[in-house]
């Protein structure tokens, strides 16, 4: 465990926070309670101006950065967060939670009902992004944060961080959308109803009550995790890591067996590791707040008028061989902004890493870019 | 059943031939004997000269053109062999079959096992490309065809195209390729072990011996037609049909029930009809060797190399919406074939549908072009 990396945040632990009032979600459901569970790395300045809200995507957590004890990987973001890194937390107090519905210890499917004293499995209720950014603020008062710094997120975290500013103008100075879009395509809603229609037609998914059946549709959310992982990585990426090389022996006429490209192994293997770790109806919720989001459906699907609402200035962030959020969805975002009169920084990235590539260390554009504008950021937390 | 339409070939039926000779597969594996569906359009005229071998690809039959006895939809390419269409029936003589391994009445999976007197199931050795041009090959000495005026097909169809001016280059004078490509890339061959995995995850396909135990694997096999169809058709053909309408109603703030877009009905109702009339094995069988394909693998991977081989000439058409089967992977064809010196046309065509753009009807630029082509071919028929 390298916590002696000094631009590692080192060893952290998650906190559980319980919030007692009730919470009335998009769909008129109203949860009685609930917890939150929460990361913080470094620390709030006197003013408290300095924190930043972490957003994470379908799969994320709270655990964003640095590492628990005696794990050998460290949290989701931590290329980016850390001492000196570009959300640098010599500077910035970091808050990263995990999303209700989630299942990394807030309240979720895999919690009980109260209802029933069971696990609420697929009666959990319907989540929008809007229901996480209520809650992201409910969290930011017992924080005794009035303003956010920056809210940051790529994907369906950069969904959430627009929906931050036009929810809590005044709550934010800073919104930094990374990969992301103001609504999905077409395409992405079908992928996402593929992934979900793999799950649910695995018979161990119980119609979502597999907890207290006892079963867990593994195989299912294996599928669903292959199908999101090819859409993560790009063409050339994966053509580059895995080619047409084959996973054992040679691939000579005359052998009656099947030989597997590399790509297949990997492909299950990350599936089948996936659906050991996650759970099933949290994927089934995530997946369809991504496919509900629509920035300005209020606003009479006009994205301009939506960002008046804004006070904030905004950084969008894509990466040129994203095809599930390819750039032409940041570069709509960017020039709404723009329309708008709203400041904004729009970079492309170039990068062979796909959708992904918000996450992958070690691309030294990015790197600066992000970090020269979390800098210009923490100019403003003085 | 529109048989008035005097560009139809009208009404068709397939003949099963029987071949009683061994027939050695590229595995080792000699099937004893085997039929293959088969129909035909059109007349061979009396030097024989005018016969067109139509190759299928993944879901495809040798239901190729016209109507069946009942039939409200015609064969699969029927907008492209008729009297005057593309493939001109008043000209040639058009010859369609279900490749072995298929679920249309050739020999396949569904057949009888001579050793076990029970459906072949996923015992039904590993296929080919190269095993089906042999067939077919087998197919033309039958029907006393010495030379194919041209060898063509869309997709995993060109494949077998391509390896016909390969192996028997003296016995076509055409090769016509359309939306096809000399290898898959990693993604590709990504998308198909997905598909597959969803099939083999459902406890219904019985490790592939579904039809012994009378149960089917329909919820399998309709997630991978919906993955396939996802990739047939490109992002923005989908988003103009679908874009982001709902199934049914509106979506409002305040609903616990979770709305549907139209694509996601649409995908599902597609795969659930797929998964009612195709048989699993065959699609994991024909995905196999569509991921196996590598047209100049046993010629130091050079295609230039793998193409002198050829002796007729070629056309290859593309698509540029085509993702799957991109522009580019033919231009490397075509690239190819000029530097092995060989007569190439080549067309890349603006369409909306992505790889199923070969199969969809009234699209001029590419009717004038295959059309114009084609009767380059017939005028080497006289």
């Amino acid at each position: 465990m390298p916590t002696t990396d000094p631009n590692s945040v080192g060893l952290v632990s998650p906190q559980k926070i319980h919030f007692s009032e009730p919470f009335t979600l998009a769909c008129g459901h109203t949860l009685p309670d609930y917890d939150l569970m929460v990361e913080t790395y470094g620390k709030l300045n006197a003013q408290k101006s300095n924190a930043v809200l972490i957003c994470h995507a379908l799969s994320g957590s709270q655990h964003a950065a640095g590492f628990y004890e005696g794990e050998e990987k460290p949290g989701w973001w931590d290329a980016y967060i850390g001492p000196g890194k570009a959300i640098d937390t010599n500077h910035f107090f970091v808050v990263s939670m995990n999303n209700i519905g989630g299942c990394h210890g807030s309240t979720g499917p895999t919690s009980l009902n109260p209802k029933t004293g069971k696990a609420w499995g697929s009666d959990f209720p319907p989540l929008r992004v809007r229901d996480w950014v209520h809650n992201q603020a409910k969290l930011a008062d017992h924080l005794g944060i009035d303003q956010w710094a920056a809210v940051v997120g790529g994907s369906l975290g950069g969904m959430q961080a627009m929906r931050w500013a036009l929810e809590y103008p005044e709550r934010l100075r800073h919104c930094v959308v990374i990969a992301s879009a103001m609504k999905l395509t077409a395409q992405n809603i079908a992928f996402n109803q593929t992934a979900r229609q793999a799950i649910m037609a695995d018979p161990e998914f119980m119609d979502g009550h597999y907890l207290e059946n006892s079963t867990l549709p593994e195989s299912g959310l294996s599928v669903a995790r292959m199908i999101g992982h090819i859409t993560y990585l790009s063409d050339d990426g994966m053509g580059e890591k895995f080619g047409r090389a084959l996973r054992s022996g040679s691939f000579e006429q005359g052998s009656d067996v099947p030989v597997e490209f590399q790509i297949e192994s990997y492909l299950r293997y990350q599936g089948s590791k996936f659906s050991k770790s996650f759970d099933a109806n949290t994927y089934i919720l995530m997946t369809r707040a991504l496919d509900y989001f629509d920035l300005a459906r209020e606003y009479q699907d006009d994205p301009v008028k939506a960002f008046q609402q804004a006070q904030c200035d905004f950084a969008v962030i894509s990466f040129d061989s994203d095809w599930r959020f390819a750039p032409e969805r940041s570069r709509e975002i960017a020039t709404a902004l723009l329309h708008a009169d709203k400041n904004v920084f729009y970079a492309e990235i170039e990068s062979p890493y796909g959708h992904d590539a918000f996450l992958v260390p070690n691309q030294p554009r990015y790197e600066a870019l992000f970090s020269s504008y979390m800098q210009k950021v923490a100019s403003t937390c003085a």
